[in-house]
């Protein structure tokens, strides 16, 4: 009765340490992460825009995972699928040359494999100041961090 | 000798046991609330845009959590927080009539807690069709899901 006892105890700890240390594992995993995967991000969408404002706006579905939606003023219907992107993107190449931009209130927040960041950009064309909102969603899939879904809208005077 | 070993199969089988209902409770859960998630979020969508096309934009700060954030092309910057949503949208009140509108290619999109979703809203004024385009990023706190991030973007002509 005892050997039972003891065997049903020891049982019972060994399930409560392993489940304890999965949960823990993941907590620790998860806050280590957020800060390097905030960093990922901004390198991500500062390497997509420093193309895209040196004539080569095909660094967009380079970074963008297969079944990914865009929006944007200049569209009638949402553009489903990276084939889509890619035909929406290629009449733009050689287009657009801005020296350079500043990101306005940028705003990453994680969760899991999500990442949403929003932020404003902002640039100069002649003497106007041009604002362009920007909502880019990323996913985590195979260690890598694409977007899922890109919406920009411009502001108007 | 036998008795060691008799103990220490129980355990392993035991902790698999364990292991694998956590993980397979967790999936069937996902895969089963898909489909009613799905049901809240447009129904949620459904009702804020009825407050707001019958002269009621509050039912956009209703269907918010405090963190929200929001873009349109009005703006300068993002709208951060639910209190300066509510004051981004109170000189509306009153002002929005719309009789009717409907939903084009509604996606949505269930990541764990975090729900996406996009569509071009589209109604007429006067002889005019007009298309918004919208993401609105839903995530799900104490059992309810409510908005974390709202983008809408008018089609220019």
């Amino acid at each position: 009765m005892n050997m039972r006892n003891n065997t049903f105890i020891l049982i019972s700890i060994i399930c409560l340490i392993v489940g304890c240390s999965k949960n823990n594992q993941s907590s620790k995993t998860t806050s280590m992460n957020v800060d390097s995967i905030k960093n990922i991000i901004l390198a991500k969408e500062n390497a997509t825009l420093d193309r895209w404002y040196s004539c080569d706006p095909m660094g967009f579905s380079d970074n963008s995972w297969e079944d990914v939606t865009y929006f944007d003023p200049s569209l009638t219907r949402r553009v489903d699928s990276i084939d889509a992107f890619r035909e929406f993107l290629t009449p733009i190449i050689g287009k657009v040359h801005i020296p350079s931009h500043k990101f306005d209130k940028p705003l990453i927040r994680v969760f899991g494999d999500i990442a949403i960041l929003t932020f404003t950009d902002v640039f100069m064309v002649e003497k106007d100041t041009v604002r362009w909102h920007a909502t880019e969603i990323y996913q985590q899939r195979n260690n890598d961090w694409k977007l899922i879904h890109s919406h920009w809208t411009q502001k108007v005077k």
